[in-house]
């Protein structure tokens, strides 16, 4: 199956001559989506990890079906002011502006090893965000793993040095 | 597994006199977390439908390990804004304020039959929502379920005449 054939692809949204890589007509096909989660869990084959972090919203997509299936525990990363007990967070840009992320301070102990799942890798803003929470509190990100990387934004570059993991380039 | 146990309880978040349910504390342990979708998807057998449904971000949660286990598409259901193709959407309100959901307008077809995931009950004002939604396109919801019922907000009353499904009540 290829993908990105099941990938809607929208142009001018979210603004003027950007286009938006709609991964919701992936998710309404149940082979798309196995496939998806299959082909993103066989990136993390070899790789020893306690948890995975996933950003909200999309992140939880991916994140929560391959925490069930390798038996890790899940860490939602969330946009500020969601999470209820005391948090760490890290403010960052984003493609479209600026953002606050946060992740309960208990979440991560030192010395664990992490993996961040997220739908998508553009400027890397996000995912930079999050490795730097992990590394604050003396925790390792293993990998970082997108369904979908935009090359042309090189992401890559802001994650220099990483195990950086996708499936589907544009 | 007392999930129970697993679940953190934070007095007066988000505001004074309420109870938080932090589902973080379930979500980082990997047993738990196992325990938590094999619980709520037993309860899913012997049902038939063609998708699973879950609102953001919560939704997303357990919607998705779920829909990936029974082979079954999801769709995302989305705060005002978030979609980029065309939608239907449905103002209602919430146990601390208002809000507007929305969905893709083709993600469901008339006539398909949906489950529909998320983590809490509370007033059902979202679920109901939801549901609105959906038949309103002709489509079917066989069940809804949620992790966590709070029975005192009676969310069981507007939804009303449905197969409602819960794991663990307060």
């Amino acid at each position: 199956m290829e993908l990105k054939d099941k990938i809607r692809s929208i142009p001018d949204y979210p603004e003027k001559g950007v286009m938006f890589r709609d991964i919701t007509t992936l998710l309404k096909d149940a082979d798309a989506l196995t496939e998806a989660v299959g082909q993103m869990q066989k990136k993390l084959v070899g790789q020893e990890f306690d948890l995975i972090l996933g950003p909200e919203s999309r992140g939880f997509i991916f994140g929560m079906p391959i925490a069930y299936n390798l038996k890790k525990g899940f860490i939602p990363i969330r946009k500020k002011g969601k999470l209820p007990a005391e948090v760490v967070s890290k403010e960052y840009s984003l493609e479209y502006g600026k953002a606050v992320i946060e992740m309960h301070k208990d979440a991560v102990q030192p010395g664990q090893k992490v993996v961040i799942v997220d739908d998508l890798l553009a400027t890397g803003g996000t995912a930079k965000a999050i490795v730097d929470m992990v590394e604050s509190i003396g925790a390792e990100v293993v990998s970082l793993n997108f369904l979908i990387e935009l090359d042309f934004l090189n992401g890559r570059e802001v994650l220099n040095g990483y195990n950086v993991n996708t499936v589907i380039n544009y």
